[in-house]
C-alpha cells in the first residue's frame, strides 16, 4: 500500500545550498507530490522563438522543487527516493543552446522545438513520433560544503544525473550530506536519449510523486538506482540503426558517433541538421561497445527506429 | 528466401593485412558459413586454468575466419554483411588476463572462467545464469595501406567492435578499401556487457552464417549496422541495479562506475573481486547519462537482476 500524498510542494530553488531552508520535514515513507518546472524557469514558454536561446540566464536553469528535510537524516544516512509517478503536462522544450551541448563549437546558431506532448508519445515532425518515457534530469540533496553550487554539473550531491533510466518504478540513493538531507528534484524530461547530446531533452514542467525512505547508517560508495528499465527497448519493433566511430578518447569517439548520425539523418530523412542534432538528443543512444582494445574505443549512437511511422 | 551456404570456411588469419590472399571469391547476395576459433587461437581450451593467462601470447589472439573476396568490390563500395544465424559450441571462457582490460592496473593476477554452454544460457555459478545472446567481436576488411596491423583495436577496417547489438538479424556495413575487400570475421561472444570491460566476453568457437551483398558506390561516413536489438532488455522482468559516477574524463568515469559495481557485487553476493570483473565484463552494461552537464559526465554501470535466480 502507498500512503496517501502528504505535502504537495511547488516552490523551487536554482542552486544548491545547505543553507536553503527546507519548505517540510517529512518522515521516512512519506509520500510527497512536487510540481517542478521546466529546465529555463520560465525564461521559455509555448510561444517561444529560437531567439529566446540567444539570451537564455544560465543562473537561472534547472530550478529544482524543494528543498525536503527528513527527519532524523545525519551524514552517513542514506535517502532513498522511489519515483511512484512522473507525469508531463501538454507541452516541452527542445533547444539547441548557443555554447552549450556535445557540439557547441559546431552549432553555434540557436534552434528551438517547441512540442506537444500527448499522453505517451509527441511528434517532432509528421512521421517522427517518440514516446515519452518521463524521469526527473535533477535529484539531489544539499552538498557537503556551505555555498551555492550552480546547478549544472551533477555532484557528489547529485543533482543534474540526466540519466533517462530513473522513470516511474525506480529507485534512486543519494547520500546524506548535511543534517536533513535536503532533498529536491526538478529539470523533468519527457524523453531523452543516452546522451542529451544538444544539451536539453524534452523538458517540461510535471508533477512528480516520489516516496521518501531515510536508511540509517547505509554504506554507498556512489550515487547509484534501481530501474525498471525503459519501456521502449522492450516494445521496439523495427530495430535500430546506428553509427560508430572509435578512437583513444572516448568523448571524441561521442562526438563523432553523433556526427555520424546527423550526417545519417538529414541524408535520409527531411532534417536540417539543427533538427537532426536534436533528435538525437531525445531519441538517439550513445552505447558503448568497448573500452578495453587499445588503443581504440569504439561506441555506437543508436537510433531506434519505431520512431518513423509507416 | 535465404539462398542455400554456398561456401563453408574455417581457415584463420591473425593479422589485417591486404596480402592474405581469399579462400574464396563470392558473388553478391552469397551465403557463407564460416566456423570460427575462440579468441585465445587454441591457447585455452575446456580444461584451461588461470595460468595459462599469465603467458598468453598476443600476437595469436583473435584470429578471424576468412578472408572473403567479393567479385566486383571496389574502394568507394559498401559491403552489408547480413548476421544470419550465430551458433555457439559447448563451450567459452572469460579471463581477466594481466596487462589487459579496463581495469589492468588493479588486477594484476589471472582470473579464468570456463562455461559450459547450454543453447539459450550459461551458468556462472549456481544461481547466477547468463543469457546467451551470441555475435561476432570481430568483423572487418582488409586495411587500406599495406602490411599486417594487429587483431587487438578497432579500426577504418573495421576489426574488433565488440559491440554486442550485432546479434542475429544484424546488418553491418563495412567500407570497401582494398579490391575484393577480403571481409573476415571471428571472436565470437556467447554473451558481452556494453564495454567488455575486462577485456574478455565469454569467448567460444562459433557457427557464423552471413550473406554478403555489395553496395556499389555508397556513402559510408562511418561503419554502421543495422540491429533488431539485444532480446535480454526485452525479456528483463527484475529491471537493474546500477552504480553510477561522474567527472571530467568520460574514460575515468566509466573506470569508476565498473570499480562501485564489483564493491555491490562483491558485498552483496557470493563473489570475489575477479568473479565480479569478469561478470561485469559479460553481464553488465556501461551506460551513458549525460556528455553535456559540464564539467562532468555521467555513466551508470548496470546489472540486470534477472541473472540471479529465485
Amino acid at each position: 500500500m502507498i500512503p496517501d500524498v502528504k505535502y504537495h510542494l511547488h516552490h523551487t530553488h536554482n542552486c544548491w545550498d545547505q543553507s536553503i531552508p527546507p519548505l517540510v520535514t517529512v518522515q521516512s515513507g512519506d509520500v510527497v507530490e512536487l510540481e517542478t518546472r521546466e529546465a529555463s524557469a520560465g525564461q521559455l514558454n509555448p510561444g517561444s522563438t529560437s531567439d529566446a536561446l540567444r539570451s537564455l540566464d544560465f543562473s537561472a536553469v534547472n530550478p529544482v522543487t524543494g528543498p525536503i528535510a527528513i527527519d532524523g537524516a545525519k551524514p552517513g544516512d542514506v535517502v532513498e527516493v522511489e519515483i511512484l509517478d512522473v507525469r508531463p503536462k501538454d507541452w516541452g522544450w527542445t533547444g539547441v543552446i548557443p555554447g552549450f551541448g556535445l557540439l557547441a563549437d559546431e552549432y553555434p546558431e540557436p534552434y528551438l522545438k517547441i512540442w506537444e506532448l500527448n499522453g505517451d508519445h509527441a511528434y517532432f515532425k509528421p512521421g517522427i513520433r517518440i514516446p515519452l518515457e518521463p524521469f526527473c534530469g535533477m535529484i539531489g540533496v544539499a552538498p557537503a560544503e556551505p555555498g551555492a553550487l550552480d546547478m549544472v554539473p551533477p555532484r557528489a550531491n547529485g543533482g543534474n544525473l540526466d540519466t533517462r533510466q530513473l522513470v516511474k518504478g525506480s529507485k534512486v540513493y543519494l547520500p546524506v550530506l548535511y543534517p536533513g538531507a535536503l532533498l529536491s528534484l526538478g529539470d523533468t524530461h519527457a524523453a531523452q536519449g543516452d546522451g542529451e547530446v544538444c544539451g536539453s531533452a524534452i523538458e517540461g514542467p510535471m508533477v512528480v510523486k516520489i516516496r521518501v525512505n531515510l536508511l540509517k547508517d547505509a554504506d554507498l560508495s556512489s550515487i547509484s538506482y534501481y530501474t525498471p528499465g525503459n519501456q521502449a527497448p522492450k516494445q521496439n519493433q523495427k530495430g535500430y540503426y546506428a553509427t560508430t566511430a572509435y578512437g583513444p578518447d572516448l568523448f571524441e569517439a561521442v562526438r563523432q558517433s553523433i556526427r555520424g548520425m546527423i550526417k545519417h539523418l538529414t541524408k535520409n530523412y527531411d532534417l536540417t541538421p539543427h533538427e537532426a542534432y536534436a533528435l538525437c538528443s531525445v531519441a538517439v543512444d550513445v552505447r558503448i561497445g568497448e573500452v578495453v582494445n587499445a588503443p581504440n574505443w569504439l561506441v555506437s549512437a543508436q537510433l531506434p527506429l519505431d520512431i518513423f511511422e509507416g
